[in-house]
């Protein structure tokens, strides 16, 4: 950025007088006779013309309601960067009103730097309001394709998040962050106010949240916008935050006085920031300070239609909440609204006659990477860094024989985490629910420590600091993900740990995660973003001490069903393949990684060698564990710790009794490897030839697995091999033995070793064999009730390694 | 309940009195003992022994942090209950602890009602001890096995909304909602705050929430436990509520006074709600009024152990959160913290030596239904009815020749809604985030109008009054289903309407739900509730207007892969479908059902007998479009409006150019009869000899369906036939156009139409017809970029009704 530049400009205008504040509300002319254009017309973009049916769509789609009052805090906004020289971005929470930030983008200038077709002139202008809102042209959010956009309003709930997640690490950013007050009343946006006691005023940036009382949303008020000034400021006041209120009633007669009051609001809010950072950063004192914010009181729909065709009114009201007057291709009776209505923005002083905007409009934005639209914080980040990675096999476990020890598998992570935050300074972090702790990661808490601008009581607030590189001390999965999003979206890395079950709190966000990285890859301009990595630990099998409600593996199935390899979803079975996973995790590229993790002891099973291999190839056969000579009786393939474990118990047990019974082990760490190449819009899969390699086609597979069995089912569907015996989760738990959970699901030992042996020659040999697993089982059943702990048969087992391969397969 | 005996009592005791609260006390101490005991005994409940290792549990898994302060809250519930004969049962918003509500149901009588083996005695007390999170035993959330629960708290943040949903329509009630600290951080903790613009005070009972600030959650502090008393006050009278405060530093020399303080509050707070309710009563006055709430500060794991091995403090400390001292069967070194820890209880004074509860205890808690643990509220519902319905057909659509006509499937049905309404005022209610209008369900919304105690502002407040059926007035999804949980669980009747993309919001909350219904089906004194009904309007194929980010119809993936018959998963083709669907999910029992809706105007098919039946069977041959005589050349099977329109206009065009192609058509509705019966335990699935004499055992079956086609694969991996095509949603999307959306997915007719005619014997005559709906495409591509809707070969398409089979199959 050309600071000095700025400056000099800075210099000579007096942003505060009347002259420059009548050139705002131009330029805010412009930006509502840009929006207003988008939603109604294909051609005579300034009505040269008598309008006619052509000129206008066949099916005017989009929404008008939060249009007016966005482009005047974008307008005002403009002006502080400009008077200010500020570094900031912005953020549209309101869930319609595509066209503000494609309007103020054409106004500066870099929607046609990065549409070309879309100029500044009459063709660009035609271009421009025909996409909008039209098959293969631009969203009515503020989606992927369009400049400036980090943040889409489809599902709404999260601009704070995002918002306060890209200036994490970021201090020179203010995020300013639009809020409907639709928005505002979802639980995500509710819980997000809290974000202030997170942000840290040395190191991190700012928001400026900007809540948008209009009054309406679809077709109800709203319950902030009925609340009083004064109930507000106790809401805003007691959370930490400053209000700083500007109304209108809407009426021109009201413009240069509420032109005149958002500057001078504005500016305070510019001092009172620059106030808390510059004493912050000069007297090092990273107190929680109250941040400002902005409440904005105007009429839906302002500027636009006063009333409908039957006198009722449209401004101020839901009826503005879409496109708010019947004009369309089809019907042209009362054009005329439409021509009054984009005629009262005076287009004559906006544009020149070629369609250019005319010089003291364009004058009105920022220049360069200081316009909104083109600040590099929303196009992959300000500085974007790859991670300087560690080896992880400087953290791996020594495996001597496998299952020999136990270990946590977060706790071993833990110790790479710290690493890498140790090298990477201000651009990894960590996220959570208050899970981090409980998830085993001791050792990067130690070093990293939690964020936390509250004071801190010592002795029980523990491994807590102003400034630190874990945030987890908001019980609340939408905030904590939220903030990886907004972290990872501005081009640092980083992951969110949570138990299991509970991050199906966040589906929905996941989802909304991948469309943005679907739509935002389609686009050339844009730079790629980190991976989100999304851990679960505490996962179904290990939550068998908080019950049922705490068991739930269905993410994999939520996220596999997409397809398209925005997707990974890894399961890895001990310590050493869970670094290696997070090796390759952190390191990818516009994905959503998926990781099941174990954080209770658990054997270990594969060298990091192994481990590495295993990652890359998504799966293998685990030649110590088989002895099938490249042709099986029974293949038992695995994916997770528990399920692993069990099938490795059952292999001992089988191969005791049944000493012929050729056995191969195959272990997935890589699920979606699993589903035909191709399919679902997926080239990663195994071809079916490379998955008849592992599998045959025709052998008894019993496929031990985290996860439901329908999404098993679905994605080896097309496979040739459908002698697969599936052994998932099946939706049966409660408070009982972490061996009980496996019991309960048919995924333990016994149940896996009886099922193995009757689908194989040895079938009608095996009623002794049994007999003798129904016993097991019995005894597991009454000695858990009477003592509350598994068998000691259970807890004591250990792999035998009886069982080596003479012929390895691979 | 026998009101008039109660009131009898309560004039004869001095509620105010020190001795009555030192009896309080007693109760409360009672009620802790009972709550640690349950954490770590397994016999010896009343230490009349030396404590040994058998006595004391292997593995004490449990919670104690929410305990004594939970304990206090109760207690002093039971006391305005019996001071003021109250109406009130109690919600455990908190995460643990599900101690509190089964040792306070032990005090009152009613745990050993229900369970006699947990009697009154020694051996009930070392049962109920034992049992507690133990294998077979009990929850240590207050699940659906303990008395007086309708709430657990696994997942947390819905306290307040499943509160508030038991209130309504019950006038007599209060529900106190016991709300973590920690809880009171999430998003739909948050937003649920503003339940109190929804409850009409003249024909809605109340809700008391009660904050519990005991300071930290799993290992960090609390946000609001941080925030002054000052600050806590602005924000909850920001929002409307008037809090009132009572805290303690927890020490003993602290208990008298502040007894004394929450007497007294309490008493405020009954006074301050008779007070409101009279006030509305007496005037008719529904005006939002400023309900009373609670802030109780205590230190976290309050009366319990104060310091712990290594001087850290315990008490006032997240170190509380779980099992807070290190004494277990294999650890009895320091069995002497537990036993002071139990004898501070002063059991002596609290147990006779039979183990009985001293009869002055006893008295401290309410009788009969004024027990909390006894409110039928909590258990079924006060006064469950069945609904009064309508016969269906009387607002079905006439249909004279299938496809003929067209109308929006929800408009129709918001009919059917209105009478049902009507005939059952009080027990049937419609819940949403401000989508019932644009899911179009007109005359609902007129006649049963939305519930807002907010001021009306005439004209722009449509369709409010203080008393509406309807509540759809705050942007949330957690609040509007949260709502109708409790409504359902209370035993009354609705549903909750949304847009499909955006139900996944509440994925989680669909998830818990399904938990509870599973374990309360399982114990026998629970009484059933009506079924949960989750109306997918807005489906991903209706959002081509609002983008991609609205597309996302997982939710049948999510629900579909759980098993258990607990789900009903339906996708109607058309309206008289969807009002037999209705019809059937409204007066089913504790089933979650999840009804994908059409609101745009789309061909009607099936007159409401074909429909009933239909739905009854789950599918059916449809003979008007099939002419397969028994013998299909190629079989299209659909679930959904754009699949089954799609599917019939294919037939169409195959039957015109391959008149000799014999084709059967089949719709479904009820999506899980496809998977074989008694997979995913879930006997309701059509045989394999059922599913074989629809869908043959190797025709090809082109399936074109609503979802995601893993969930499909995953449905019929067992059945014979795997030679299916299946044409799904593919998260493919777009701003674009209606049928656009189904080209792009491959679920349009030209594909539909492709893909069959090569599976057939025809395929190698086909090369003109593959080329003419490849040309077709091309149109429909071109069409829509310059016009912006569909060609109008597409729009003007009507059914022919030239196929007709000669023979039927069924």
């Amino acid at each position: 950025m050309s600071a000095l530049k700025i400056q000099e400009v800075t210099n000579m205008t007096n942003f505060d007088s009347d002259e420059y504040l009548q050139k705002v509300n131009r330029y805010w002319n412009a930006a509502n006779y840009l929006s207003v254009g988008q939603l109604f017309l294909r051609d005579n973009p300034l009505l040269k013309r008598d309008l006619v049916a052509d000129d206008v769509k066949i099916k005017p789609i989009g929404h008008w309601g939060t249009i007016a009052s966005q482009n005047f805090m974008y307008a005002h906004l403009n002006r502080i960067i400009k008077k200010y020289d500020l570094n900031m971005f912005y953020i549209e929470g309101s869930g319609h009103g595509g066209q503000v930030m494609v309007s103020n983008s054409y106004l500066d200038g870099s929607y046609s730097e990065i549409y070309p077709k879309i100029a500044q002139n009459e063709t660009g202008l035609q271009r421009l309001f025909k996409q909008f809102s039209f098959p293969g042209g631009v969203a009515s959010h503020a989606a992927p394709e369009t400049p400036g956009s980090m943040h889409e309003g489809g599902e709404l709930g999260y601009s704070i998040a995002h918002g306060t997640g890209a200036i994490l690490d970021n201090p020179d950013v203010i995020a300013a962050v639009e809020i409907g007050d639709g928005e505002a009343e979802t639980g995500p946006l509710a819980a997000s106010w809290f974000s202030n006691k997170f942000i840290n005023p040395i190191h991190d940036g700012a928001i400026l949240p900007m809540l948008n009382l209009n009054g309406f949303k679809i077709s109800n008020p709203t319950i902030l916008s009925r609340m009083s000034d004064a109930d507000l400021t106790k809401y805003f006041e007691g959370m930490g935050w400053k209000p700083h209120f500007v109304e209108t009633d809407g009426n021109p007669a009201d413009y240069a006085r509420v032109h005149k009051a958002m500057a001078k609001t504005m500016d305070e809010i510019v001092s009172e920031i620059k106030h808390i950072q510059k004493h912050a950063r000069e007297n090092n004192d990273d107190t929680l300070p109250q941040w400002p914010m902005l409440v904005l009181r105007s009429p839906k729909g302002w500027t636009g239609p006063k009333f409908d065709l039957d006198g009722n009114p449209i401004a101020g009201s839901f009826r503005a909440h879409q496109v708010p007057i019947p004009v369309s291709a089809g019907q042209m009776d009362h054009k005329d609204l439409l021509i009054n209505w984009l005629k009262s923005y005076h287009p004559e002083e906006l544009f020149n006659n070629n369609g250019s905007i005319k010089a003291e409009i364009k004058a009105m934005a920022p220049e360069g990477d200081h316009r909104m639209a083109m600040n590099p914080i929303v196009n992959g980040g300000i500085d974007p860094k790859k991670l300087d990675m560690p080896d992880p096999a400087d953290f791996a476990l020594k495996i001597n024989k496998p299952g020999d020890k136990e270990a946590q598998d977060t706790e071993v992570l833990s110790n790479f985490y710290t690493e890498i935050m140790k090298r990477n300074g201000n651009s990894f972090r960590a996220f959570g629910p208050d899970e981090t702790k409980s998830n085993k990661f001791f050792s990067m808490l130690d070093y990293g420590k939690r964020q936390w601008e509250e004071p801190i009581k010592s002795p029980n607030d523990e491994n807590m600091a102003p400034e630190g590189r874990v945030i987890d001390s908001q019980l609340s999965e939408h905030q904590a993900e939220g903030w990886l999003e907004g972290y990872v979206l501005s081009g640092r890395h980083g992951f969110f740990a949570s138990y299991e079950a509970f991050t199906r709190v966040i589906d929905s966000m996941l989802t909304q995660h991948y469309k943005w990285l679907r739509k935002a890859s389609e686009q050339p301009w844009r730079h790629d973003y980190p991976s989100l990595n999304i851990m679960n630990v505490s996962h179904a099998f290990q939550q068998d001490h908080n019950g049922y409600t705490h068991q739930d593996p269905g993410m994999l199935g939520h996220l596999a069903e997409k397809g398209h390899e925005l997707v990974n979803e890894y399961v890895p079975a001990d310590a050493n393949s869970l670094l290696a996973v997070m090796n390759t995790a952190l390191q990818a590229r516009e994905k959503i990684n998926l990781i099941v993790a174990s954080k209770h002891p658990r054997p270990q099973w594969f060298s990091m060698d192994e481990a590495t291999k295993l990652v890359n190839d998504g799966l293998g056969i685990i030649p110590w564990a088989s002895n099938d000579q490249g042709d099986p009786d029974v293949i038992f393939a695995t994916a997770g710790t528990e399920a692993t474990m069990e099938s490795l118990a059952a292999i001992d047990m089988l191969h005791d009794s049944f000493p012929e019974l050729k056995v191969r082990f195959i272990n997935v760490i890589d699920i979606l490897r699993l589903r035909p190449n191709n399919e679902d819009q997926d080239s990663r899969g195994l071809t079916q030839a490379e998955f008849d390699k592992y599998f045959t086609t025709d052998k008894p597979v019993i496929f031990a697995f985290h996860g439901f069995e329908n999404t098993f089912r679905g994605l080896v569907y097309n496979r040739h091999n459908h002698n697969i015996s599936f052994h998932g989760y099946r939706e049966n738990g409660d408070i009982t033995t972490p061996f009980d959970m496996r019991v309960l699901n048919e995924l333990d030992r016994y149940h896996l070793a009886k099922d193995a042996i009757a689908r194989t020659q040895f079938a009608s040999q095996a009623a002794d064999f049994e007999a003798k697993m129904d016993q097991m089982l019995q005894k597991h059943h009454d000695y858990i009730r009477e003592y509350g702990t598994d068998i000691p048969e259970v807890q004591n087992w250990k792999w035998s390694g009886n069982l080596t391969n003479k012929l390895t397969t691979e």
